[in-house]
């Protein structure tokens, strides 16, 4: 089995709008180390956004040193030259991690809310809640991009935590229950 | 007006065969420095394949030492996925560049096509015709796409050599007659 990463930098690469948020594991714990954003704007020049892009991850890199890197990576998109843009961001990002020689991971929007939550199709505000509750903290991002990032680092905490499926499934029902207690029937009722 | 480039390397970036061409500018003749294909290979492994390409264009970088980087970037494709995939590619041979401060330009197919034949529906043979003419070198490529890169590279020279676009014409004229001397039409033929 690898080696479990001590600390994992999540990034939700966007054209206007990144998020990222970094987690650090000691022992058993999972600590929230930092959440933000980074306002790339509006710009029509193209190669300029992805030079913020790719300075702001380096910068991150460097000042985090994280030993894990995760990417919130969907897999389709409105149209052809949106994933083309989406394309780059994620190239200039990723290239950023391997200039450090930082392993790269990547989940898609749907694994990692399942992880976190244990429901793929769990709404942003839950997802949070779930990292609040995990993490231990009380501050309601500004963006959920911030957020997004944060729950991509998790999950690749637990996946690495999760070598065999049955603990993953056992983790994702008590996720379950823990972000959705109304959901929890008691007594007879169907 | 900028600074004209002196060695320009073009990259016709691929998720299966990445082509390169440079080219060196000495007063007003061109020269050949290198052309040809890097081949990623068809691995499974994505990340695997991202990192050669960024590895081989950091590389390239490093022992050619140009000072503007010109790639070939189609603004369409086949479907969501592949442009994605695309994106990629471009993402992390661009952050190469932006590692080592080189200005990027990018040119559509078309456009590359139109500047160096003087028409942008000419066959990659024709392109390849013109650039052995235009560098005066023999040798024909094993796979186009390291023609295409090449053709890049020239495209770009050519730009920075033609700020005003009536030069530009009567050099996109001048190169398609060259390119197309069986249209030439002699006499009082229509």
């Amino acid at each position: 089995m690898q080696n479990k990463h001590k600390i994992i930098l999540g990034i939700d690469p966007g054209s206007i709008i990144m998020g990222y948020g970094a987690i650090e594991i000691k022992g058993n714990s999972v600590h929230l180390i930092e959440m933000d954003v980074f306002k790339i704007g509006a710009s029509n020049d193209a190669y300029k956004k992805l030079e913020l892009i790719h300075e702001k991850v380096c910068q991150l890199i460097s000042t985090i040193k994280p030993d894990a890197f995760a990417i919130e990576a969907p897999f389709f998109g409105k149209n052809v030259q949106s994933m083309l843009k989406l394309g780059r961001a994620q190239g200039v990002a990723i290239a950023a991690a391997m200039q450090s020689k930082i392993p790269v991971w990547e989940y898609a929007p749907k694994k990692v809310k399942q992880s976190i939550t244990g429901n793929g199709n769990a709404r942003k505000e839950q997802v949070l809640n779930m990292l609040q509750q995990l993490l231990k903290f009380n501050e309601t991002p500004h963006y959920f991009d911030a957020s997004d990032a944060l729950a991509v680092a998790v999950c690749h905490y637990f996946q690495q935590n999760s070598p065999i499926s049955s603990l993953k499934l056992e983790k994702s029902w008590k996720a379950f229950i823990a972000a959705n207690p109304d959901r929890i029937i008691s007594g007879n009722k169907m």
